[in-house]
C-alpha cells in the first residue's frame, strides 16, 4: 500500500523542497499559442508541471477550475501524467468537499479511483461523518481546512469556543480524534504566522498545507519558522497563481521553472 | 430575470407541496432493466423525475453521485429535462461547496452556467468570501449549510460561541449580513425540530431545506410545525432514498411516484 504521509515524507527529503505547486488553470490567462486547443487546460498544467517538478515536493490541482470547463478528462489525464513522469510526487486535488455517507463515500471514489488523487482537502463543517468515509481508502491523505488565508475566514473560524477560536478546535479534533488512519493533514494559511504556530503545537508533525504565500502576500519567513517541524519539514507551502501566471507570454512554462526555483530557495533559506 | 426565492414561492402555491425530491443515483441499486445502459443514470433519474413532479415543489440532485461515474454530462440532461418538461419546479444542486475568491467563481459558473441549477448548497466554513462570489449571479439561489442532520453535525455546528452554538451564529449572518441577493436559504436537518424552530425564529420567512426525513428517521409533524412560516410554506422538505428506492423492482418509478404523494400528504396533514 502507498501511503500519502509516506510518500511526502520521503518527496521531502529528496527534493530538498517544501513548494507545493498549485494548477488553477484559467484559459484566459493562457498564451496565446494554446487558444483554440481542446487540450488546452491539459497542455498548459503539463507544461507548467515538467517545469518545475525539480523544484516541487507536490503538485495541488483545484477541481473548479476544470469543472467549470468540462475539462474533468483534462484534469484525469493531468494526474496520470504526474504519476507517470514524476513518481513520487504526490497530487493533492483540492476540492473541500465536505458531505456524509453515501456521498461522501461518492465523491472520495471521484477523487481517489477516477482521478487518482493521492490526497484531497476536505471541509469539517460537518464533523467527523464528513471525513470517516474518506479513511477507507487506505494510505490516502485528507488535507482538513482549519484556517483559511481570506479575510472572512475569520467569520466562523476565529469565533470563540469556550476560550479558544474554533480553528483550534478543528485542529485538535484532526489531531487527536480524527486520524484513526495515520493520513490527516491541516489547510492553514500563510497569512496568519502567529496562528500557524499555534496549530504546530496543537498537531504534533502533522502535515500543512499552507497556501497565500505569493500572490496572496504571505511573509515566507514567518511562515517557515512558524510551521517547520523538528526536520526542517511538515508543510505543504502552496504557491499558485505567483508560479503559472510568473510570464503570461510563450515563456511561461519556464518563468514557472524560475518562480518555483527561486520559491523554493526562498522557503529553505528560513527552514 | 427569473428569481430562484420567487419561482420557488410560486411553486408552493401552484403545487400545494413542500416536498423536494433528492436525486441520489447509485447504479448498484438500480433494477435490471437499467443494466449496462450508457445512460442509466440520466435515465433513472428522468424516470423519477416524471413520475413524483406532480408531488414535488423541487428536485435535488447530488452531483457527487454523477460525479463518481463520470456521469456530469446525465447531470447536464438531467436538469435540462427538469426544466424542459417541468418548468417552474427549481433544481438544487446539492454540492456543498465551499471556496473563495476566482475558485468559486469557477465554481459557481460549474453550477450555475454549466449545469445551469436554479440554486446550489454551500458550505460556509471559509465565511463571508466564500458566499459573494455566488451573489453574482443574479437570481440565483445558495442555500447555507446551518445544522446538518448527521450525528457528527454536532462536532463543530453545536460549540457554543459566546452563549449560543455555531450554527446559530450560522443563521444569523445568512439572514442579517450576507443576503444581499435576498436569495439565500439555509440546510437545517429534521432530526431536530427544536433547532429548526429557533432558526426559524432568527431567519424570518428565508427558506429552509429540510433533509432528514424518510430514510433519515426525522419526525415529519414535529418538523413542519417548527419549520413553517406564517402562510404554511418556507420550507423544501427533502426525501431521497425512501423516494427513489421505494421499490428496487421495474416498477420503481411509479413505487417512487406513491411514496411522493404520500409523503407529500403527510406533510400537508401538519401545515
Amino acid at each position: 500500500m502507498t501511503s500519502f504521509i509516506q510518500t511526502l515524507g520521503a518527496a521531502w527529503q529528496r527534493t530538498g523542497s517544501l513548494l507545493c505547486v498549485g494548477l488553477d488553470p484559467e484559459p484566459t490567462k493562457f498564451p496565446a499559442a494554446l487558444n483554440g486547443r481542446s487540450d488546452a487546460i491539459f497542455e498548459f498544467c503539463r507544461e507548467i508541471v515538467d517545469a518545475t517538478a525539480p523544484y516541487a515536493c507536490s503538485f495541488k490541482p483545484q477541481i473548479a477550475y476544470f469543472a467549470a470547463h468540462r475539462a474533468e478528462d483534462q484534469l484525469e489525464a493531468l494526474i496520470a501524467h504526474v504519476h507517470e513522469k514524476h513518481p513520487g510526487l504526490p497530487v493533492i486535488l483540492d476540492a473541500k468537499r465536505g458531505d456524509i455517507g453515501s456521498t461522501a463515500e461518492q465523491y472520495a471514489r471521484e477523487a481517489f479511483e477516477r482521478f487518482q488523487a493521492d490526497a484531497v482537502t476536505v471541509n469539517p463543517y460537518m464533523g467527523f461523518d464528513s471525513i470517516e468515509p474518506w479513511l477507507e481508502h487506505k494510505g490516502k491523505g485528507v488535507i482538513v481546512l482549519c484556517r483559511t488565508s481570506n479575510p472572512g475566514g475569520s467569520d466562523l473560524q476565529f469565533l470563540d469556543t469556550a476560550g479558544r477560536p474554533l480553528y483550534q478546535v478543528v485542529a485538535d479534533l484532526a489531531a487527536n480524534t480524527w486520524n484513526a488512519s495515520g493520513e490527516l493533514g491541516l489547510v492553514v494559511g500563510a497569512t496568519f504566522p502567529k496562528e500557524i504556530e499555534t496549530v504546530r503545537g496543537i498537531v504534533g508533525d502533522m502535515p500543512l498545507l499552507i497556501p497565500g504565500i505569493g500572490a496572496q502576500g504571505g511573509d515566507v519567513e514567518a511562515t517557515v519558522k512558524a510551521g517547520r517541524t523538528a526536520n526542517g519539514t511538515g508543510m505543504l507551502v502552496n504557491s499558485s497563481r505567483a508560479i503559472i501566471y510568473a510570464s503570461k507570454g510563450e515563456d511561461y512554462a519556464q518563468a514557472a521553472a524560475t518562480a518555483a526555483r527561486n520559491t523554493r530557495d526562498t522557503i529553505n533559506a528560513f527552514r
